[in-house]
């Protein structure tokens, strides 16, 4: 990763402000030959995109990418594939407030601070609008990993939203998609939903735990000692806007388990080892096992709220902030397909990173 | 990060295996002029060692660095620092069964799958033995950051081992370096030590949490969006043996959070702003506030113990595994001035990131 | 470098092909604050701009640069800059021929056996308009070269086209920007115009020796032994298209001097060291000496030419190709703005990683 | 390439000085399996060793290396490889002149105006001592290739020694390791010997031209547009100490061709295609034809003569500097194995990057 560039060999540089003419990817190191198109990219963006119901922002973006190099005739050819997604709804209004104000919470005071300079209309590039393009190029890679892992499975969805946690013996997977919070439990849809409103109304916003899960990944993917599947997957949650924990398998509970608790004592399985359990969440040693690989983050409450906090401006005088505009009241939501996308680059890219050092080539066992 | 190298410009590699002759780390990109000696490094590696008391493992190991290059009459030169560790207590053994078998928890299975050979003595690369040229690598990080930011001061202890927890209320910082467990409290340090007792008496062993704070660190260090404070701290950490969790500031507990609890509102201070709470943890926007950097990360319980556990070996036969040796029955404990090591070879790159991009200028406020 | 990017932490990734959409350049790293404008790095674009003059490719094409990110109000924010050129003249045509058959000389062959795939329009990705990407890239490092150092200057002008050779003597600075080859002598331009006319009435072309000399550079940049002020320029002119040699100082001749006549004595002038000459090219053991930096380098003859050459095609057949369309009979003219560009790349990229690990401070003498 | 590291993949970072107790090679990335062992490694130090004849300096070094990790019962596992080599001939002598006064054509100038510091025994990181590391590597490079690429042959030789050209009509490969130029020429020998001789004893010494030639290297290796298999080995080539000048096949002397001259005819062979002529020097576009790779370099004439010459010290003050010591009168013979070791680990490194984007399948023709 160097400043605004992550991955090893797939290489995505992100580029864009909120409210710039238009946000992308660059998305380099793309093996060739791979069917790759607008539509099928614009599938993931579409769930990511906002103004599609009153639990996410209200501004209304189409998102629309267009692929402007890198792909031909349908296919990729190897070479760099640049995504553009411009910005349609830019409200003109007075940004004077802003400009001079540090919303608590956000990036103003800091980018103030390290550049002395920032785009403020709309958080510029600190905003969630920066994820479209991340989005996009995860599209790229759920493309690559379409054609090279056709088993690969990658399933993001909300845990916790708040004060509420999923039952995980009600999990259903086809629910995700079809509710606007990517709960994979039907029944606690309304609840959730009257949950998120009251505390919009109360000018107020709520933090979220997401799950993402990657079934169908093979052994032998990952790279000690730096270059581990689980700090880069790490690294990768962790730079999505407002993530603040990330944990693999057990996680922060592993902290509690004894040792015997927690082995993951292995058989032998028609077609190789077989794990009894998953602690591990699907990596030893920064090396996948070949079991699903579980990956959980939490997303802080939204720092834009109603409610005024205080704080100072660019003159140094204290100050009430008051952030209006169309807000998420829970930016945890449209982190799921984030996550995905975060996810399908990093498993590409260490794909990518083991056929170059082993060829693909596993050791045997049995 | 690559493979085995760490760091955007204050770059280490670690190299070695748990019974070859030595490990070590090449550090390049160190700023020149700086006073590095033998003796500085070696104190942080004193605090790793190994065999200073029945709760780590009982390997004897003087852990004595060696600076092979790079400085000159006890001054950096600005060319790569080359430390090495020799490996001294390698106990001839029959590896014959480790050599076949693969323990559960560890990485002898991926690392067979994925490169088909592996130095099974004592994990080889994968053993944490390999932290030490981490802690020595980290000594030299805090050398740099001794000149150049003479405030910074970073503190790791350990808040969690199993099911006994810190009380914050008697935090004191002057009785982590007293104790064996780098535990912030005298009063409890007799009733954990009889606790892990009993727990590698029971043939079992227990995970831990550890947090580290850097107080002392000016704003504006960390980048957006993929080379972001926060993210390269969770890699580092993530790098770490045994870890599977990280968070910052308020962390796995945000998801629970309203906006209003989350803000941390900001007054001014004689020298610039000042916050009335640190639920960030130091970092907004993958850019440091000035505030204290918190970072926590859990670390998985050790998983060789002597209890049997099922597994498989290389033939593919089933087989039960006990896994005798020297083991420390919280690995946990030795995280600690790992993490310090990380945490400072982290501020020091991104300190030098910064100058590179903004002359290390700040943005003014007031 | 990696694939399409390149630079340490000023860092250019450029995409595009010749005739898709647009192409263009992300830029990461710039550092804040530094006036950029549409209209200063249009001034570069124009030097390169095609169908100026029969001299070099009829294509018309605008080559009007768009800045999409990264600039506010008027001055980089420290953010990805996004510079994209829309391509407007892609004459429609048959492409049977060229799509199937490889053009001696050109990539088609090995990009088709690399990538199994290829945009043959125009030579997609291997044309020489990837070119305008970097030059609207360099446009970006001038202007903040140009508030860092503003004693820089980077100056570059052919010194030979096939069989002619500039005089020395006659050098005269302000005729290069006069003159449609960036010849630094009047009196012979009509005397090159009348020889390359004829060339390309052969139905052939011709090969082309550029320098480019960077005067008031600072000494103390670069980076001993992989990351070498030397090695980095050598790098940067090699990846322009048709570039086969690159020299620093002396260059190749080197090889029939002796150390007497080779040395560049020094004596003590009033702001510091100075050189009684100098061979070395304002670089020694990699780090600038504070002399110009002196670079030249050769390109081979448009290999685009009317006379028919033995290839194959891809169903194995041998074919007589013919490469009809808008060609330059010497593609070395346009290579001066693209290497003028490429320096002010690699300095600004050194004096970035100069200033990273030393500060910018420089060791005195006397 | 970052300060001390090159390569993407198989990253090498040399580290040590001259009179440092121990200079070595950190190795990453190397693939798993590979037969590797140090008496392979020393063949190619061997070849480089100084002492052995008086055309090359007189110290004493046996340049011994010892693999310290990454190679287990004979093979690689995919972990760092760590190389060392003890300086064992450090002869103690008085450096109190060298220590305040700049050698004319050596770094000591500029490495002191860098970093304020430098170690000044022997040149110090800048004494071509280090290319004893990147032998070890290349080494490496070396028993990797011949696992994967058995058919591939690197070559180096001298070319020119000063006024000294071979004639290309006598070349005679078997000759070239058999006399301590490197020349493919044995006729000629003896009369080199006495020319370098005359040289040595007038207290001057001479440049020097190298070419590289890598014979059945596969198709489709390298990447546009910033990777190029040129550009990396003209980067490669121009780390090397004292090289002014890079060029591939036709080189500088591409200037001068026409278009019809240079084309590369091609044909179609039984296993594929073929050229009538290799002006391209085996790469277009920046990626291998499959011919052979043609590099050539020029050394500059030994910096370190006994002829007094003008420089500055520390203080400011005008001196003679008269290089007494161990020198070669011409480094440039000592090169022609660093050169194969430096080509041997570029070929390897777009060996790996291919695999990795491509999957190592080429396009068919016919």
């Amino acid at each position: 990763m160097s400043f605004n560039t992550f991955g090893h060999l797939f290489r995505v540089t992100t580029w864009g402000e909120s409210h710039g003419p238009a946000l992308g990817a660059t998305v380099d190191g793309c093996p060739p030959g791979i069917e790759i198109s607008e539509e099928f990219i614009q599938v993931f963006l579409d769930r990511r995109r906002p103004g599609q119901s009153k639990m996410t922002t209200q501004r209304q973006e189409p998102d629309q990418v267009r692929i402007l190099s890198g792909v031909f005739e349908g296919k990729s050819t190897g070479t760099p594939i640049q995504l553009m997604i411009e910005n349609t709804d830019q409200r003109s209004k007075d940004y004077g407030e802003i400009a001079r104000q540090f919303r608590p919470g956000h990036a103003d005071v800091t980018y103030h601070q390290k550049y002395g300079i920032r785009d403020y209309r709309g958080g510029g590039r600190s905003s969630a609008r920066e994820t479209a393009a991340r989005v996009a190029a995860g599209g790229v890679a759920q493309a690559v990993l379409k054609a090279l892992v056709p088993d690969l499975r990658i399933t993001g969805y909300m845990v916790q939203m708040g004060a509420k946690h999923i039952d995980r013996a009600r999990f259903d997977r086809d629910e995700i998609l079809r509710n606007p919070f990517f709960i994979p439990d039907a029944d606690v849809v309304a609840e959730w939903a009257d949950y998120l409103d009251a505390i919009r109304k109360g000018h107020s916003s709520v933090g979220a735990m997401i799950e993402v899960v990657a079934e169908g990944c093979p052994p032998g993917l990952g790279a000690p000692i730096y270059a581990k599947m689980d700090s880069d997957l790490a690294a990768a949650m962790m730079t999505i806007n407002a993530v603040k924990g990330v944990e693999i398998g057990e996680g922060m509970a592993a902290a509690a388990l004894s040792g015997i608790e927690n082995a993951d004592e292995i058989v032998m399985g028609p077609n190789g080892p077989e794990y009894l359990s998953n602690h591990a969440g699907g990596i030893l040693g920064g090396i996948t096992t070949g079991q699903p690989i579980v990956v959980r983050f939490s997303v802080k409450p939204t720092s834009s709220i109603l409610t005024p906090r205080r704080s100072v401006n660019t003159a140094g005088e204290e100050v009430e902030v008051i952030t209006k505009g169309r807000h998420d009241p829970c930016v945890g939501i449209r982190a799921v397909p984030v996550a995905e996308a975060m996810m399908a680059c990093v498993i590409l890219d260490h794909l990518l990173l083991d056929r170059a050092q082993t060829g693909g080539v596993r050791g045997r066992i049995g």
